[in-house]
């Protein structure tokens, strides 16, 4: 076997074990936690389903590349929860080691293809980064609204968290933050979700 | 919220259940059984970084999509062991009730599109569903491999069985097919598989 395409496979391997990395997010239907490689794949389906609702154009094959491989960084760093102050304040460090070693596996084109999309979708700036940054928010909510707001609960949550999460959706998409919107003030309204 | 996207949004939950579709395969490290979602979204990024080694060219936004997608009937119609002769035989009536009641939740032109690309990996004819189905083959070979074969000797598998399934992953990549060659003959070497 070719040195290429067994580092291919080496990091193919290795990205497994993003299956164990599990997020604060449960499935629905009250199911166990969800973790990454669920919530990448999820993410990926729902960006190409929902593209038409894109600020701005957007290449969608691009698009569904960084959903999935957004959070293999997560392998070495861990999942950090979005309403978690503490380590929010260390998640670039952590994540900038973990993209450093897990990326390397690949051959050098490869390995600076997916650091520089990762880079990108981290920046928050394109129009790709903005629309799969709005799946990475609509993606857990339409599950947490599933299951009635039960992981807002469980982490004592307020709607003033939700949206300063959810408002930075409108960068990717108008259309599916007003959706977001609608589905948090009936989660308010039922009380779920605390003012 | 306008009736075609609350219609995508319930799409997006429904497919959620697919997390809970268990497979035969386990993960690396002698981990549990993997799940659909992680298994496709694993085979979608696997063909993203190995796409180069298609015999033909592909549309890699299409093969990506189809592997995402190509599992979804398992919700209803539970996964089929790769080697379980008996369910292969009612495998497709059970999948294409799945794919039209599943299918149907979306909005007409998306459900022709996703049904379409469905059928078009089933029928296995077309470059990117070639390239989608060595995925396919591919990806549980290594997971497998990496646990020393665990899963072949848990379910009394044969290397003529192996390579009934893993030969046609040569229609999609001979190069990978080879590769593919490569780690059962060492498998057999090992006694993890026999012949």
């Amino acid at each position: 076997m070719e040195e290429r395409l067994k580092k291919q496979l080496e990091f193919a391997l290795e990205i497994d074990k993003e299956k164990n990395i599990f997020r604060q997010t449960h499935l629905s239907g009250n199911g166990r936690r969800e973790n990454d490689a669920e919530h990448a794949w999820h993410m990926a389906i729902m960006a190409y389903l929902l593209r038409e609702y894109s600020n701005e154009e957007i290449d969608i094959a691009k698009v569904m590349l960084m959903c999935l491989i957004h959070d293999v960084v997560e392998i070495d760093a861990g999942d950090t929860y979005a309403y978690d102050e503490e380590n929010l304040k260390t998640q670039k460090a952590r994540e900038d080691a973990a993209k450093g070693r897990i990326y390397s596996l690949l051959p050098e084109d490869q390995k600076q293809e997916l650091i520089a999309l990762f880079d990108e979708f981290e920046a928050y700036e394109t129009p790709e980064a903005k629309f799969a940054r709005a799946m990475d928010n609509i993606q857990p909510l339409i599950l947490n609204v599933s299951n009635e707001g039960g992981d807002w609960k469980e982490h004592a949550v307020t709607s003033k968290n939700v949206y300063g999460r959810q408002r930075k959706t409108a960068l990717g998409s108008k259309i599916l933050f007003q959706a977001a919107d609608e589905m948090i003030q009936e989660q308010i309204k039922k009380g779920n979700l605390p003012e």
